[in-house]
């Protein structure tokens, strides 16, 4: 294994089938929604997979490493980043199946083939870019909406996905309006929606959709995820979600 | 007092100021729904306010009772139903302050002054009548879509509210993305959102929502209201609730 690390890199054990992770130390580092939206996705055997604003990489590697997808394509618009998740790939010897295009998602029908993809996912930024003084920032362009917007991300999504196609994404349940109106806009229709509280009693800070390109509308709200329990650590809810081997489905 | 009551009537204590509602022993009694609405709504000193599919007149009542509002107009569609609500506030002595019309709310133009209320309350039917028998039946009528949908609901809160005015409805979670849709189409922006759990770890079957008629898009998720504790007895928020001596605001 000859993967070359750069001074402000490090590698990160994911904990899980021995899969590993290429981190920046100075950039942005995943957090825990990209962990949960890749095991909150369902992902049959052989499906051709794209997550949009990949960041390190961390999404398609998850759903690599626990389902059995026939191609998953990340795509993320920042050059640096592109190639550290593209060493990541390396680092866990899924080339085969994973690949990482340096692409604007704006432009996605001219780098994919569109209506052909059986699931689309995304941690998209969740922030308005407002009163932001430094948008060139690595760390402010994974987190604000600055090369892309939420409706950006949802057109992609749609455009990319094929009939009865599935979108997964987490955000903000602040946004939930503006998602709503947007998806419907771009023939995507939420089916199921889970919560995910910091704790028991105290409002959601994030929420988890799946969307049913066409579908038909019919909307099940799952029951809620609670992430930290009274003594600050994790639930059980979250501890088997870290270490759930499988999210395939046939 | 002299107010007649039928056979199959009886007489409830709302248990707050001496409050009393009469109520049909087979028609629909009103639920923890009603009780939950008249107290998420912020009812300003002398306001003008109209509930929507009244039913018992359980909502203009609380919030008389509840509130210095100067004016609480129910709206109520079924002739048998308005003229025991009419009985109830005359049981209250609020006959000053609540009325109920005898009214389809698709026709709110020709019976009410549009653009001239502060506040709309509405806890309308939940359910869609597909495969629904017996569409004449009193309950069925307060409980699913026969004479009046979602759409005609929000239609006639955004036609009644004068500009900033408040539109507060409690419905299921599962219809969220319908309600969002149907609101900013009649320019009823969501800006707060309470998810009602039957208890912690299940997923929320109730939620309230507040809109403003033209506000600006920007929404808060509330803390969650759970209804009943692991013993199945009322939570201290569900008792705090119910025993709230004013919902009223300067």
């Amino acid at each position: 294994m000859d993967i070359k690390l750069k001074d402000s890199e490090r590698i990160d054990d994911l904990q899980i089938k021995g899969l590993k992770i290429i981190q920046d130390k100075e950039g942005f580092c995943f957090g825990i929604d990209a962990v949960l939206l890749a095991n909150f996705s369902k992902v049959k055997n052989n499906a051709k997979v794209v997550d949009l604003g990949t960041g390190t990489g961390i999404i398609p590697i998850l759903i690599a490493g626990k389902s059995r997808a026939k191609e998953v394509i990340g795509i993320e618009i920042q050059e640096e980043v592109a190639e550290m998740a593209d060493r990541s790939i390396k680092l866990n010897n899924l080339e085969d199946r994973v690949r990482v295009l340096n692409e604007d998602l704006k432009n996605i029908d001219s780098v994919l083939e569109v209506n052909t993809f059986h699931v689309v996912t995304s941690n998209p930024p969740y922030m308005k870019p407002d009163g932001l003084k430094n948008i060139n920032n690595k760390k402010a362009i994974s987190r604000h909406e600055i090369t892309c917007n939420l409706e950006d991300v949802i057109k992609a999504a749609s455009r990319l996905l094929m009939h009865h196609g599935k979108f997964f994404m987490i955000h903000r349940p602040i946004r939930i309006a503006d998602i709503i109106t947007i998806s419907r806009k771009y023939k995507l229709e939420p089916k199921e929606i889970q919560f995910i509280h910091p704790k028991v009693g105290k409002a959601p800070n994030l929420m988890m959709v799946a969307f049913t390109k066409a579908g038909k509308p019919e909307l099940k709200i799952l029951d809620p995820l609670y992430v930290y329990k009274e003594d600050g650590e994790y639930t059980d809810q979250i501890k088997e979600i870290y270490s759930r081997q499988d999210i395939g489905e046939n």
